[in-house]
C-alpha cells in the first residue's frame, strides 16, 4: 500500500508544476518521463512528465526545480516557462483520477499547472527515480503519442516553443561535444526540428551567424572524406544568446 | 461598506487571471487599467490590471474573458497568454493586503496568476467599470511606473512579448483605419516599440513583406506633400499571420 502525500499545510492543492526536459544524445531528441507508482492497466498509462503540486513558500521556479529533483534526481537545470495549462478536464482520465485518489490529500481539487522546459545533453545527467516515480528514463520524442493528464499537449507545446526559440538564439553549446563536425551540428538541428535540412543551405546559414571557429583537426579513420572539426566561438556565441539574431531561420 | 466577493464554493482561492489590454489610438500605445474600490492612500495606488480569481468550472481563457468583461465591459477580445506569475511575495504590498482583506473570502491565500494580453484599437471599445472597479480607463504605457501587486512586472513582460511578436507577424489590421499612409503605419510600430524608426528603412521593410496595396487616393488639405493612402492586402496579410515571416525585424 502506497503512502499518501506528506500533508504539509502549505502544499497548495490547486497549483502544480510540470517539466519537459528534452535531451539530445548526438542522434535523437528525447524527453525525460517518469513511470508513476500505482495500479495502471499497462506500462504506457504510467508515463507522465515529472510534475507535482507546489508549496506555498516557494516561487514557481523553486518549485519546478525541487519537483524535478525529487522525482528524477536532475538538479541545477535552467528551466524556461512554457505557460499555464488550466483546462477544466485536464485531470479527468479515469486512470489518472484513480492514481490521484491513491496519492493526493485532495484528489478532486482543480489543478492548474505551470509547465517549464529545458534542453540538456543526455550524457551529462543520470536520472534516478524517487518519490512516486518508479522509473525516470529518456524516451524518443517522436515515439510518444499520449501521456498522463494533459501532458502530451504540454509536451507538444514545449516542443513548438523550443523549435521557435532556435530561430532566435544559437543552441548547442551544452549539447555538442567540444569539437564537432558540421554534419553533427546539422544532425542536432534536424533532431530538434524533426525534419531534414539541406546540407549546403545549413552550412551557409550556420557560418553566417559566426558562432563557429574551425580547428585544424579532422576526423580520422572514417569511411568517407574526413570532415573538419569545429568549436563554438564562446564570445560570439554568448553575445548572440543575449541579443538573439534577427534574420535567421532554418 | 463594500461587499465581500460572492462566495461561490467553486471560486478558486489560489488561481487568478490578469489582463494586459494594450490599445492604440493612432498616436500612442496605451493600457487599460482599473481603479479599485476601497481605501487607498492615493489615486495611483488604486491602479491595477483588470484581474480576479477563477471559478473551478471555467478554463483559463473563459475565466480571463469573463473577468475582463465584469470589470471593464470589454468583450470578445482575443487574448494571448503571457505566462504564469507566482512569486511568493507578489501580493505582499500593505495597501494590496488591506484591499484583499476587504474583498476576499480568503485574503491570505497564496495566489498565482495567469496573465494574458491583447492589442486593440481604442476607438472600437468603450470601457465601462463595474464590480470592484470604480473606473476603467486607458493610460499611456510609458507613464506607468508602478501598479498593484506584481502587475507592473506583468505589464512589462506583456510589452516585451508584444514587441517580440511583431517581429514575426504582421499587425495593424484591426488597429489602423481602413486607409492609411505609410507615416501612420510607421507611427504604430514606433508606438509599440517605444522608439523611432528610420523612415526609409521602415518603408523598404514593410513593402518587402507584401501586405500593403496602394490605393489611388492621397491625403488632401495637408500642409506638406500629400502622402499616398494604402490598404492592407487582406489575403497576404492573413496568410502571413498564419505562417509568420522568417526574416524580419524593425
Amino acid at each position: 500500500m502506497r503512502r499518501k502525500e506528506i500533508i504539509r499545510p502549505d502544499l497548495n492543492p490547486n497549483v502544480s508544476v510540470d517539466c519537459v526536459i528534452f535531451g539530445f544524445d548526438f542522434q535523437q531528441l528525447k524527453v525525460l518521463l517518469i513511470e508513476r507508482e500505482g495500479d495502471f492497466p499497462d506500462e504506457k498509462s504510467r508515463l507522465a512528465l515529472p510534475g507535482n503540486l507546489i508549496y506555498d513558500d516557494e516561487n514557481l521556479n523553486m518549485a519546478v526545480n525541487r519537483v524535478l529533483k525529487e522525482l528524477t534526481g536532475l538538479d541545477n537545470i535552467f528551466l524556461k516557462q512554457i505557460g499555464a495549462f488550466g483546462g477544466v478536464d485536464r485531470i479527468s482520465k479515469e486512470t489518472d483520477k484513480e492514481w490521484l485518489r491513491s496519492i493526493r490529500a485532495h484528489p478532486d481539487a482543480r489543478v492548474i499547472t505551470v509547465a517549464y522546459y529545458s534542453l540538456v545533453r543526455i550524457s551529462d545527467y543520470l536520472p534516478a527515480a524517487s518519490s512516486f516515480a518508479v522509473t525516470a528514463n529518456w524516451y524518443n520524442v517522436d515515439e510518444i503519442k499520449d501521456l498522463a493528464f494533459d501532458h502530451y499537449t504540454i509536451l507538444k507545446t514545449g516542443l513548438n516553443q523550443l523549435r521557435r526559440e532556435i530561430s532566435f538564439r544559437p543552441i548547442g553549446f551544452n549539447l555538442m561535444p567540444e569539437k564537432f563536425t558540421l554534419g553533427q551540428l546539422q544532425r542536432m538541428y534536424e533532431a530538434i526540428l524533426g525534419r531534414s535540412l539541406d546540407k549546403r543551405n545549413f552550412r551557409r546559414k550556420i557560418m553566417k551567424i559566426n558562432i563557429l571557429s574551425a580547428t585544424d583537426e579532422k576526423e580520422y579513420d572514417v569511411p568517407h572524406k574526413p570532415a573538419q572539426y569545429f568549436k563554438f566561438n564562446e564570445a560570439n556565441y554568448k553575445s548572440l544568446v543575449e541579443t538573439g539574431f534577427d534574420n535567421f531561420s532554418f
